[in-house]
């Protein structure tokens, strides 16, 4: 038994699990080229708002690694400046080219953006001495510090909600924020993780997450490849659970979070707070402080994607279940109102009500 | 558009839609045999109590119209006590055949014993002038008369229950409690189809029912047959629904009520009703008044049905979406406590708060 490692750099190659073969096959996958890792991406390969920004940030090493110079003076194997010149455009266009893998991903757009600054920054600041071999190592550097501080957030989101939760404690989580979205430990199960590697023990209840079922299929194979013992329900099923008296804490992730903490998280999230409120069981939303938006006020102006009607209608691609008369609505997310929650575990810190103000204070 | 006929007594045979191919195809099956219903009722071409018990007594009739004497006096076509006698037995015979077609299904029992009970019944008041063909005659007309009894239960179902809710409401529903469960109207959706027939109309979200989808390929199926417009959306999406203000009423069936008035259901009910308090949506149960079960006190005194792993863990049949490590947990109903229950509508009228003296009253 042992944690599956979502992505690593090793042998000159991002190596990631293919997460659409999951919980069929555990399989890894070198990614080698840009192109590689823009498929990978796309089709959800990698998948997780943190582990799709580490998995930008190599990829875009790699489109860049082999540029082999411009139409520069000294043949493009040098410093001259018109070649420095032409591998930043090249960045810049490897960066376009990676940032379309997935429309809507904000950490994809973050980690290329922050590793094309990088790079511009590091040429500005070389002046004459700018040299094109230096500037990939850099990005490649770059690349792994993202990894690095990934992990490290991670890790920090596990110390702070391990405050929460007590040895042999049975947790209710929906949807996958677990290592598996991430570099290493996850956001939700990060506690879990982290209480694991001090020796207490964790049971899990993992709603199966209907229409793509990521809680059946990742979060179910991540807990149980690392160990902690797992039982997947379905998501309507949680309510009868926590009435049995098994669920001590209901942790969460969360896609974004308004500046009063309502949360954006997957669609059957706020469902899940509601019946943990019912039965008097704690409720926590587990992100990193990047996921705060304190341009929103509140979660009524949280825009829900609607996505297409055969997640819902057809079954794994493979079985019809709604007849073709019948509309069908499928919203990704829903919006838990920030009074359900008892506390939002942050790598900075555990952030409890009035959030309004505490939210502003944790991340001033 | 049409109400779909779960199940009809046509040319001498039972007519009833193979629910097992439902969505995908609309196949009515002529039923000529008991064995053949037998086999009809094991594997779910026909299910739904009300609708089970109205094929069982069909089938006990066809699995002894057929009887052509036993070993009596007069060769066994006469009226002879040995006849009858053996007559008899026969049908006892076919009805302990026919009662092992579910294990677990009260109105598959009621009805078989019903129409036996009718056959000695008849027998015995007809004294030395009974004869297999009237006894014949008579169990085909009790078999009509259950029928009857079914179709008019459900409507007086329906128009007790449209009282609670007004043209153009929308109403959220869980599983199958409709006319594919019973003979014609079901019973959460009656007072739907009873106030379609009075031109008010309705929208309904249908939750698609996880594991086995009875909302989504059956719900989903009848209404928008009979031209009630119907959305489904995933279990865990009705929280969402009902907190953008779309949803008037939730109206789901009963298995079993306890005489509080707590209610077992399809699992996932529990969650509907916490859902509806928390939006003050009212959630009303409908069902018969066969459906009490007075000798328990509450619903801590339900047993609830558990089922296997692979309803779960193989979707359809047809993709495995649970890693083989993982457990899973798959109980079959919930109790809902009866503080979260607006009203309970019966053919007999609406039963209202405080229900251990209401529910006494109306079963009186």
């Amino acid at each position: 038994m042992a944690r599956l490692k979502t992505i690593e750099w090793q042998n000159n190659c991002a190596r990631i699990i293919d997460q659409t073969l999951l919980p069929e096959k555990i399989h890894y996958l070198d990614i080698t080229a840009i192109g590689q890792m823009y498929e990978a991406i796309k089709v959800l390969r990698v998948r997780g708002a943190p582990a799709i920004g580490v998995a930008a940030a190599f990829g875009l090493y790699l489109g860049v690694r082999d540029f082999d110079g411009g139409n520069g003076s000294d043949g493009g194997n040098g410093s001259g400046n018109d070649d420095i010149h032409t591998f930043l455009n090249h960045v810049d266009d490897r960066a376009a080219y990676l940032a379309a893998a997935r429309p809507t991903a904000v950490n994809l757009f973050w980690a290329i953006d922050r590793m094309r600054k990088y790079a511009h920054h590091a040429a500005a600041s070389s002046g004459s001495n700018a040299d094109i071999n230096n500037l990939k190592k850099n990005l490649l550097e770059e690349a792994l510090r993202i990894f690095e501080e990934d992990k490290r957030m991670c890790r920090a989101i596990g110390e702070h909600g391990l405050e929460l939760i007590k040895d042999k404690n049975c947790i209710l989580t929906h949807c996958n924020a677990g290592g598996l979205a991430t570099s290493e430990f996850g956001t939700a199960l990060a506690p879990i993780y982290v209480g694991q590697e001090q020796g207490l023990s964790f049971r899990v209840f993992a709603d199966e997450t209907r229409p793509l079922l990521q809680g059946a299929r990742i979060t179910a194979l991540e807990l149980s490849e690392a160990g902690i013992p797992v039982t997947v329900i379905c998501d309507n099923m949680a309510a009868s659970v926590m009435s049995s008296g098994q669920v001590q804490a209901c942790i969460v992730g969360a896609d974004r979070i308004a500046a009063n903490g309502d949360t954006a998280n997957k669609i059957g999230t706020f469902g899940v707070a509601i019946m943990a409120a019912y039965h008097n069981i704690p409720f926590y939303v587990a992100a990193p402080s990047s996921t705060f938006d304190l341009s929103i006020p509140s979660g009524a102006r949280i825009p829900i994607e609607e996505r297409g009607r055969e997640e819902v209608a057809v079954f794994c691609g493979a079985k019809k279940t709604v007849p073709d008369a019948a509309a069908v609505f499928n919203p990704s997310f829903d919006v838990t109102p920030s009074k359900l929650i008892a506390a939002i575990v942050t790598e900075r810190g555990l952030i409890y009500p009035p959030y309004a103000e505490n939210i502003a204070k944790m991340l001033a």
